[in-house]
């Protein structure tokens, strides 16, 4: 038997720690092709909000009464395919759950680099890779750029500002309160914006960069957008990435700066990580160089125990999390 | 002496005819290089509504108490640059009066075509080059694409419809009321849209494009662009062109769909016709050639004399102009 957390509501607004619910699922029988999964590591995602809505997205909504779909590393205890014996790490979409029995190509090996494996699901994996496509490919960003990057002390976000730093970028990155901010400082960032502090973030946004910015990396929607829209040079890259402010916000917010799209000749472009999926050798083997070079740190904000999962998930709503937020079980 | 219209005062908001006011200039002296230049068309435009204000644009601001300017043609009526001769008729930005006197170098000779001159106001001109790039190069629209545009019936929109239907795109297009939706339809366009009836735009979008949409041409924002949103295929392309709803309006409109440019991996481009200068060339070849093999019609809106230009350009927002709207002197 395995304990998952299923999904047994679909949440209006802000989720609720009783909209899940902790199941024992029968694990079916091991055959051929198949390995057996004890998890060691389980993330949690801000996209995971929008899955939980039953609307049109880039993921199949989740399933009530099913277990949680997302990514973690687990240790092969028993296997029935090839290539994978008890002890190896792999890393899999099986989710919130203690243990799982799947087929073997639904699982990834974890290559034999001396990182934590739980980097897998942080820097060197769905988070790390999105601030690098985004950065490099959708918001074609190149060395003298002035970067915008909210809620850079994120998962995501924690990783734009370095690889910025590494390409020779100018970052600007925005955290709310005094301990994230300390971080994106530590990351490299040129300047640090609090939103949380008073004063418009348009305001802060525009002393930061007098002369505008050239490329918004955007995890935050809202006002966050509003002010990069204001702040936003011509021909302006932004990558829009996600929008954590709206995902349980009741209403739409307004964007005053909407037109500067137009006069600004801006491009905004929507990306989803999973459209790069066939270009991961590539980011593998430039963020493990820069990993292995120094020029990359990776911190964590650590939850014990699979009962702490759903507080993990909320907590990236309320601003609980410092970096990669995870679940150690 | 020349009359032209100056700026008095910039409006807040909806811009009224006492903002503008009906002065005598002195004509400089015709020297080396300079015509002298009496005006048969003069164009409104929307954009001037932005030039209006002492704000960040793409354009220089209008001075207060200095002529408004925008595109005309005139005739020549004294010249002392090689060239060009009384009876040539000529293009150039001199705007709103009756007579002026400047470079040579700043006025263009309208080439010998068999089309009336304004349409080199309109189609052939600033309106029509921007749905032409705007719809081939900004949103790269191609034969079988679902296209929405909005203001279907205007100077710009109009010239979308046509070449839409041109390249084999299915085309939606939007208007207010009756007269001008049955111009759209006549414009080829598939199905036509009156935003005005009783019932949501998103509603209307989802009926007359159930798959989605491939690409919208925005000329007016607001609901438009948020019907747009959520109408948008995966990777749907967005040129954004104007947002004419936004101009006069006190309070900037939520976008409740923002997020879709994310999940759909929307890309929204502004644009600004003035870029593609370069490329005129092109345009004025390929358009020439569909309006020469009769493809293109040209609807205007004419109003008679100088004193009915302010009027002509405060009719654009609310509706007043069928096609392009024209002053005739």
């Amino acid at each position: 038997m395995a304990l998952a957390w299923t999904l047994l509501a679909r949440p209006h607004g802000m989720p609720r720690v009783t909209d899940f619910a902790l199941k024992f699922m029968t694990l079916p029988p091991l055959e051929d092709g198949m390995v057996h999964v004890r998890n060691r590591w389980l993330s949690v995602d801000p996209y995971m909000r929008g899955r939980m809505n039953d609307a049109k997205s880039y993921a199949v909504p989740y399933a009530l009464n099913a277990p949680m779909l997302g990514g973690a590393i687990g240790e092969i205890v028993d296997s029935r395919a090839e290539g994978l014996a008890p002890g190896d790490l792999v890393l899999h979409s099986w989710g919130w759950r203690d243990e799982a029995v799947g087929p073997a190509d639904a699982v990834t090996k974890l290559p034999a680099i001396t990182v934590p494996a739980q980097r897998f699901l942080g820097h060197l994996g769905m988070p790390g890779m999105t601030a690098y496509f985004g950065l490099l490919d959708v918001a074609q960003a190149k060395a003298g750029d002035t970067l915008f990057v909210s809620a850079a002390a994120g998962a995501v976000g924690s990783a734009v500002v370095q690889i910025g730093k590494i390409l020779g970028l100018r970052v600007i990155g925005s955290a709310g309160g005094p301990s994230k901010c300390a971080l994106v400082r530590e990351l490299g960032a040129d300047v640090v914006i609090d939103y949380k502090t008073e004063g418009l973030l348009s305001e802060k946004l525009a002393a930061a960069a007098p002369d505008g910015i050239d490329v918004y990396f955007d995890n935050v929607g809202g006002a966050h957008l509003d002010a990069a829209l204001g702040a936003a040079k011509d021909h302006a890259r932004f990558a829009m990435c996600g929008m954590i402010e709206s995902y349980n916000a009741p209403h739409p917010a307004a964007i005053a700066n909407i037109m500067r799209v137009v006069r600004s000749r801006i491009k905004m472009q929507g990306f989803i990580i999973f459209d790069y999926n066939h270009r991961i050798g590539e980011f593998h083997a430039q963020m493990g160089q820069w990993m292995m070079d120094g020029l990359i740190r990776s911190d964590e904000t650590i939850y014990e125990g699979l009962r702490e999962t759903p507080r993990a998930f909320l907590d990236l709503f309320s601003g609980g999390n410092l970096g990669k937020a995870l679940v150690r079980l």
